[in-house]
């Protein structure tokens, strides 16, 4: 792997050389511990840094057959790490394998080769740097020239550590608002200082929320739709509803769809009238293993991606997004299942606003689909079932700090493909049209939408 | 783009300059105005002609934020064409972008360049030449080399326009007739001076009628099977449904089903006894955006990908059809989700006809799938899964008469993926072997359809 | 077709030629008949081993429009013959006109030239060979370097023939047994000499029988979860359900489908205990056509894609396999619907087994999709969202001997494409790390499942 790794063409080369490699990053999406991005974040050894909240590198190990014990159980750091250096040279065509070594690369200029580099020597030569005190986290959002990261934070989650830091903001995870979470609603009365009894209450209270978010530099929330998601329209019925189950009754199923389907109508009113993005996770399947739930917690690297998203459904929903009084926010449709991008990129050309391009798109290829074959499927899709110009880019969505390189590596992907789709002559091969189209889809097009 | 746009090895030239280029087209199922076709119809300036008939710029508008005003709504011509101008540039990667350039060359002989090309110096230049006599419709078919074409009429339309044409027969659309609509009903009484009180007198008007439409060439008939198509054997309780019905009793969602159902039945026995071809255009999903929907009306090019067929209904519907009297017809599958691709391509193994190629086999991309990357997925599931030498070809299924390039297009992908496999070693890199596929791809399976 | 067949670059060459080509066959599923394999089967003419028990080739002719009497049908066997050759000049693009030419060359060592070689001389040419005594069933499997074979066989099926051959041993066919087959239950009965009243029994003898397929070498077992396949967990109401449909009672759908899944429970179990690899083949549509049904036979290569799979469905099955007390068998996801594929392949990170690689994992492209288009994509997924070293390789799933030739064209696929990849520099070039990943994947990995 040397610097033109994934670009094969000259025009890939000056495309990302000239034009994306120096754009700073925006991650508008991510797991990252908050308090470890605006903090003096330490890493006690490689294995920390490296491995221990990376849910890819764990699957990778449970597919290989290591015992969990090695991966997220009882043995020591040293020991996952040999353990993890084992399977590496096993990895050829995953990912992972390039990701391990851009890690290394980037933030300790190690040549890492798989099989080949001794393990014991690299324990010592990045313990050896990550024990001197630049080596905080501030020091590699530095290195990855990140200008915004966005971490995940409920509705309910102190965000005060957010204040006055302008490159780091919450992305709102809204699960928790959308699924009637008992705790939540706790935490939201003490802090608006209104006991919630009823639905309107409870938007009440989510609103002041909201403008606490906004205030610290939200401009994206997140709402999972697993696997079984269904919308459902309003029958009138579910303000009493909500009043019951608050009075301790429960819900079924049915109840609780349209319940979360009323709630989802009102965030993404309100989303709307922030100028917020609304992301859509749609289509896991995070019931699996309940071995491993037990063993690794619910997310650890053990989903499955779900069925097709019932599109009925989503159509429906957006619609009634759009005919809402503050109208459709804009929205990114992320889907675990790649039979799903093309229906989710045509969807693009569906629900449209008024001077916002890309008012309702796909986003990047998200958790499982994120590597060179899931990438370029999804330039494909959007590319030909929507318009690739107006394509805001890639997110990590990740647990681990050294995530990051993947901005690189989509970087690399795109200009990879679009040179190469240069030299058969397929698309123009005009410098200076391909030099913006791979700005803003880099750069330009997120830094909008938390401008804007 | 020049003279070898897609075709990247010598192959590939010599089998599209050849073989391909200079065939003439048959277009058997397309939406244009049969007035135009068969009228003296001119163009008033070129945004009539190149923009306000057609959907998919519209879409790639919408996606790039403009303004319905200058879409669909109230802003002029011209204005119109400078927004379209305007965003062409941005739509790299989308196939409009080089079928724009297409349609300039090959009807205005001017070579587009989007972002470079003087809007108003294009808008001079074309109307220019509009204005003269001989760019009218039937100079524009003579241009694209048309030799078939066939616009949509349903069974009660007027059909005489068609009457000694030869060159341009009716495609029958199925829908009023198998949904059945009031309207269509009460017309169909005033064509064939009967009235009609149960299904059994329903299939006779519409038996009458299909005999109108053999003798003006019509050879195809087309079916929307929409996300949510269900297909249900007879109970034997049809006619009384009927009957019913027309005494003015409304129908639950299953009891039209059962009669939709039992339509299709009679219709693909009709078919199979004319030697019709029947076009089943699956799974589209055309309730989307309600805004739109008001703004462009139904067909405003909004519509999504719906879910995948549902691949018990369709099997079941197609072995009825074949335990039917008059056994099964011809069909061609043209599915709207790409992810059904391989399950409708392998479909062809299951139903076949004595002497008949390619008795049911899945047509080729359809509508948002109708670019390079979806044109090559199904040329890979056909030849993969089907018998590529049996495929019927390419349709524009368009409402833009400038949509006849899309022909070469479909040409030039066609010839640059078979020299490409040649090249590769992955086919036979037989000159012989490949002229004769491409010529009965492009054109002789297609007129065999209706000369047969 | 040269030596380099699929093999475009140097490294690809290298890897087949000195890695893959010469690795004996483990052919771990198919259906071919055991008498020929174990004692001395001789072909009257080239069209009974060449067509007569190919259902590929039926399939391709009828698409082609051959009659039925010439595919399975009345018609003699060189009429068949005649037939066949008539349409594999055009099969350009279907993996059959590459077999087929590899198949003659392989076995003949005759250079086919569809359209061109003499159909009159093939036939001599070959009968004359066939005539021989060393062209038996024996000799072909020396041919092929065939070290292990396993055709199918059900659990009453008599397997004394299997005994002592080392090389041939039985593939368990376990639908008979989920599906309470009244016939299956009888021949138990009578093998183990205790009548099966109950569902204990009724495990109880199927212990007695796995036994003897273990003792004769059996270390696979496949199950088929055809298209509307449900798993349902336990109602502590299957005994009594046994019971009262053994006195003679029917059982209703839902019925059917808890049964089906008590006994896959109780199987998963049992084949977890002996260390068997349990193959699932996911998502077929088997009912098609009535009239090719009648004709052909339920096996006749009509059958069709399925609607995809149930994820849920699938993941709890698996979930409750590994909660039961002998945990989770080996198992191989074997899936129709090539959409499918990343849902599959993603599942190997699900269920893991400590000191397993790859313990769940998606099987080589299956059936209709196991041609060059249909593997790549599966090594696509399998790499991008599982780990490719683990990887259990090729299996014919064929009912033609000739049909070991796949496992060439797949060593060549996977060759070709690890070399191309590498060109690219999409993964590492180093030839010792590629060897490992293609013997492995070739050879290694699938002789684990027998040997552990």
């Amino acid at each position: 792997m040397d610097e033109n790794y994934l670009l094969n063409t000259s025009l890939s080369q000056r495309l990302f050389h000239e034009c994306a490699k120096n754009l700073p990053i925006i991650d508008y999406h991510n797991h990252l511990e908050r308090k470890d991005l605006t903090g003096e974040k330490r890493y006690r050894n490689i294995a920390e840094l490296w491995l221990l909240s990376d849910p890819y590198k764990h699957r990778a190990m449970r597919i290989c057959g290591v015992s969990e014990d090695y991966i997220t159980g009882g043995a020591g750091d040293k020991e996952k790490f040999r353990a993890w250096m084992d399977i590496l040279p096993r990895l050829v065509g995953n990912p992972l394998y390039e990701w391990s070594i851009l890690e290394m690369k980037r933030v300790f200029e190690i040549d890492l080769k798989p099989g080949i580099t001794d393990p014991e020597w690299l324990w010592e030569q990045t313990n050896r740097k990550l024990s001197k005190p630049e080596y905080s986290a501030q020091r590699i959002l530095q290195i990855f020239n990140v200008e915004y990261a966005a971490p995940c934070a409920s509705i309910a989650d102190d965000i005060t550590a957010f204040e006055g830091t302008g490159s780091i903001a919450p992305s709102l995870r809204g699960d928790t608002m959308a699924d009637l979470n008992a705790e939540t609603i706790e935490q939201l009365e003490g802090i608006v200082q209104t006991p919630i009894f009823s639905l309107h209450d409870y938007c009440q209270a989510i609103r002041v929320r909201l403008n606490d978010f906004h205030r610290v530099g939200c401009r994206f929330s997140d709402h999972a739709l697993d696997d079984g998601f269904e919308y459902i329209p309003d029958d009138g019925r579910n303000e009493q509803r909500f009043i019951t189950w608050k009075q301790g009754a429960s819900l079924n199923c049915d109840e609780k769809k349209r319940l979360s389907s009323e709630i989802l109508r009102f965030l993404a009113g309100e989303y709307a009238k922030y100028g917020w993005t609304m992301q859509l996770h749609i289509g896991a399947q995070r019931y699996t293993s309940t071995r491993l739930r037990k063993l690794a917690g619910p997310a650890g690297g053990f989903a499955g991606i779900g069925n097709c998203c019932d599109i009925r459904s989503l159509t429906q929903m957006l619609d009634e997004f759009e005919q809402g009084v503050n109208g459709m926010p804009k929205v990114i449709l992320f889907t675990l299942n790649p039979a799903d991008n093309a229906a989710m990129s045509v969807l693009s050309g569906s629900y449209s606003g008024d001077g916002v391009e890309g008012n309702v798109q796909q986003g990047p290829a998200w958790w499982w689909c994120d590597h060179l074959y899931g990438m370029r499927e999804v330039l494909e899709t959007i590319s030909s079932f929507g318009v690739l110009s107006t394509f805001v880019g890639m997110t990590t969505d990740s647990r681990s700090i050294l995530s990051f390189v993947r901005h690189e590596y989509f970087r690399r992907v795109l200009c990879g493909w679009l040179g190469g789709k240069a030299a058969n002559g397929e698309i123009t091969a005009s410098y200076e049209a391909l030099r913006k189209l791979v700005e803003d889809i880099c750069y330009y097009n997120a830094k909008k939408r938390i401008t804007e």
